[in-house]
């Protein structure tokens, strides 16, 4: 009996679909093709590997060995009883969000600064007014809470901008590189808020996360302050800041994931100034490029999963990320 | 009887004020303060200097031996006329936009790539929808017709988003320096568009730039290009910018200045698609960091000015920058 490899990932090309197959037959591998978790669920039975996100699939697949999700966050994979194998081992795709959530950082904070939402309005009802007073990364105090493949690639991009300085805040305090003037632990976040014009938050959905920026934190930042969460949305406690948004405390957030998504109909978010939503597409694979980095991240591990060699993203389960 | 120096910029801080007054006097210059053209008109007839945009002062003014415009485009200065007094130089303040221009550029690049005018409207009607094909500044060919101060600016930030290319055109087809791969004259434009992805213009505005993106040259851009421009509105003919926008041809176009600004209300390109319009404000003086440079730059020339030195940044009356 061959070994199966159960790929459901929406929209793949074709180049992709034959780059994948051709290194599953170079392998032993019969490669199966899904666009939807639905049509995947009745061949996962007996598959060895599963490259795709559909979380009941891996409830679903008793001889799973290694399931690698597209994505980078894997918190609906993290809770006890998501695998029915005991074997099964899972790699996320870390690494190939990086350059468009970046892009996507840089973005909101530009139309927080820049005030673009009211200018969108102003030209929406054919007025010329042109005095909003607006702000710049220029000289700005940048906090990224978070330093992984996202941190990393938004200090790239920031740092030709010139803010008078990009801070990291990770578990460790290790310094990824150059691109942070400096990196501290979780433990110094407290000190770090006062001095913070514009907070980024990329962190995974873990328990350690959840409301991390609670309304204590929240009130430790400058007034006139910047938010961006690009990570999960449990990493910011959305009451307290919409209240901070509504009193004018804060400049400005824009929130990307929210504690619940879609966010509900009846959420007070939707019309709460100076916030900025996104439904959840700073790190959309409707990008080609990110696409592209997904399949060669997984060719690389499946090489490594063929060979017998330790996977590159395996993710810690008790961690989440 | 002293010598007169008239400042005519609304919303100057008491510490510029102080700032310019401490060197007027060091100087033995007496310094008026105005904030707006009506207040300083009474005040002109015996200026030496004047540091203010308004051109009905330059033709009041029959001393003006120096007059310094905040502003980096002077075209309004450049017409037959423009100055009563025959002794008069005219410097601009080219060098303090450059940096808020170039933050202007990479927003609206994104937001044209990452669709975000679309998905603003999503989210204003509470939906999710989530799957718009998006684009990167990665990968990007960039042309920048303009390498001066905003193109420079522009090109160190663009360059940390890994794009394909950074191309240069300018008039004598000299590269400012490294942030350009390469810089071309301006008599190889049409040999450049069919391979730019972005294309940026920043020129000043003059006969010579007048429709330089005519019908003719807008067609060479590939399909799917994206257009900015924040220099004058004269260098783009907008209506036949407006016809491949309709007609799905270019991907899309950010304009901040525009042929008549503001832009008559029964302009058609308000409701064009894919156009991104902002009221010329991309180098708004409501930026504190671009006030600053503006008055630092001033008090330089002015020093220059006092010590009979060559001032910084004389416009070439007749070239119009």
């Amino acid at each position: 009996m061959s070994r199966k490899l159960v790929v459901m990932l929406p929209h793949l090309s074709s180049v992709h679909q034959n780059q994948i197959l051709a290194a599953a037959q170079a392998h032993g591998f019969e490669a199966c093709f899904f666009d939807s978790a639905e049509a995947a669920l009745s061949s996962v039975a007996d598959a060895e590997i599963i490259f795709g996100q559909a979380p009941e699939l891996a409830r679903h697949a008793p001889r799973l060995q290694w399931l690698c999700s597209p994505f980078a966050g894997v918190d609906r994979f993290t809770q006890p009883g998501a695998f029915l194998s005991p074997d099964a081992v899972l790699t996320n795709s870390s690494g190939a969000y990086g350059v468009t959530i970046a892009e996507h950082i840089v973005m909101v904070a530009l139309e927080m600064m820049r005030r673009q939402t009211e200018y969108n309005e102003i030209v929406s009802r054919r007025d010329w007014t042109r005095n909003l007073p607006v702000r710049s990364i220029k000289n700005s105090r940048i906090t990224l809470l978070g330093t992984g493949d996202i941190g990393w690639e938004a200090a790239i991009r920031l740092r030709a901008f010139s803010p008078a300085s990009i801070i990291g805040v990770n578990r460790s305090g290790k310094n990824p590189g150059p691109m942070f003037d400096q990196v501290f632990a979780i433990d110094r976040l407290d000190d770090l808020l006062p001095q913070t014009d514009l907070l980024i938050l990329s962190l995974p959905g873990t328990p350690e996360t959840t409301h991390i920026m609670n309304e204590k934190r929240l009130a430790l930042l400058p007034r006139d302050a910047f938010l961006i969460n690009v990570g999960r949305g449990n990493a910011v406690d959305e009451r307290a800041l919409e209240a901070l948004l509504r009193s004018g405390y804060m400049a400005g957030a824009a929130l990307d994931v929210f504690q619940q998504e879609p966010l509900p109909q009846d959420s007070s978010l939707w019309t709460c100034p100076r916030l900025l939503i996104t439904p959840h597409v700073a790190g959309n694979m409707t990008l080609p490029y990110t696409v592209d980095r997904i399949i060669a991240l997984f060719m690389e591990d499946f090489e490594n999963y063929c060979a017998g060699r330790p996977l590159l993203r395996q993710v810690d389960l008790k961690k989440g990320y």
